[in-house]
């Protein structure tokens, strides 16, 4: 099952915040059994968040957007998603009743801009903001899932946390290790990945991530992952890579110093 | 001017890793006068590399990548940037020169890995790397410009920093500035951010990122921003909506409390 994310806001592109939005539903779906395929940021306009849930929903069974859901004149996404669909935006009720909720607690008066964030695209379920006050929007489309998150990070995780049951790939597990090698060039190693990745015929993913330099001081951390339906075999799996990697390692070191 | 920027790596799908290069990327090229339209995340896959710099190029008038440059299997960010643009990929001597150089001086052995990171389209021009290992790529290709960088932080903004002068907008300037906002809700200002917006005509941007709680503990952060020819006269545009900003959140706190 593949998954794409996408990432709203001009703030993003700007550079002016980091995208940990993006990293934390990509490790979340990663680990819920889902190949992350994509990820896109757009800036907070109509036509590019169309391109983007289009791109989605055209590649991935699964779409989770992040940001762009508040009340401010800014946040399009729920308009980019109803039209990226030609479905109709409505007032929401079962979303009316959790904004008014909030603000009605408060003793404050529902403006216009607050009314916004209970319109949703038809057909769509409202999901509950235990931290904040915008509702996420969880739709099916074409056998298609697609998920819209606000853009602040703990209102996101925490309806990510909420919806996730429903959305896991059942019986897909991810497991993944790394181990640090110091005092061997990342183009030492290379062809020493290129076989054991080659030897296990894509059963195991296999990376090396320069953390060092690579010529005076050559640290190397080497990631190792597999995804299955048994849980203990894909575990079993990346643990023997690992162990041949050290091996590998241990025998590069004493030859050479 | 517009701006691209490609992301390369399943680390960054999977959410192991925080995508601070693009921020990063993003950053500096805003400063630099670009607008930057749209990032992208891809994995180390020769189609979804090649469909990433094709998007780039369609849309964007510089295209910049990270990752991908190094010497392992997976490494494939110049294999794709040359099958997007037809172009031959061929060992370049001055790119050749300059892996070569690093490793002889450690005595070392250039094998098949170390090589690879010398391959370019044809009509590349290498960057050197003052950090690492594998070069930069710089392209001209049909009056757009073209730059992959490697995904290690340190050297990727080593070689940004190094280009920049030749890639910078002449003329344009980016200015930008944050107000805090205590005691007010992203819903309660929603309206004054609309009519600042109207009343500069598209002259600034203005965005509120909220960062306390929008019910109980509302917290706003207020980013005013504006791009011109003049430094001074975009300087002058924003702090007098941050001035503006400041005086409509005094009236309401006044008001309300």
């Amino acid at each position: 099952m593949k998954a794409y994310v996408i990432t709203v806001g001009n703030e993003i592109l700007k550079g002016r915040t980091i995208n940990t939005n993006a990293a934390h539903i990509g490790r979340v779906l990663t680990y819920a059994g889902y190949d992350v395929i994509r990820m896109v940021v757009v800036p907070d306009d109509i036509d590019e968040i169309v391109w983007a849930f289009r791109d989605g929903i055209s590649r991935a069974d699964l779409v989770v957007s992040t940001g762009g859901l508040g009340p401010t004149f800014d946040d399009k996404t729920v308009e980019g998603l109803a039209k990226a669909l030609n479905l109709e935006l409505e007032l929401n009720q079962e979303a009316y009743s959790m904004v008014k909720g909030k603000y009605d607690r408060l003793g404050v008066e529902l403006t216009r801009e607050r009314v916004k964030m209970a319109y949703m695209p038809r057909g769509a379920r409202p999901l509950p903001n235990p931290v904040g006050t915008a509702p996420g929007v969880y739709l099916e489309y074409g056998g298609k899932r697609i998920i819209a998150l606000p853009g602040v990070p703990a209102e996101m995780e925490a309806i990510l946390d909420e919806v996730l049951p429903q959305i896991r790939v059942p019986g897909r597990y991810y497991y993944e290790e790394s181990v640090t090698i110091r005092g061997i060039m990342e183009s030492t190693f290379a062809p020493i990945v290129s076989e054991l990745m080659r030897a296990n015929a894509g059963s195991v993913y296999i990376k090396s991530h320069p953390r060092g330099i690579e010529i005076s001081k050559p640290t190397l951390e080497i990631e190792v992952s597999a995804s299955g339906s048994s849980e203990d075999e894909v575990k079993a799996r990346v643990k023997e890579v690992i162990r041949r990697i050290m091996e590998e390692a241990r025998r590069i070191n004493n030859e050479c110093c």
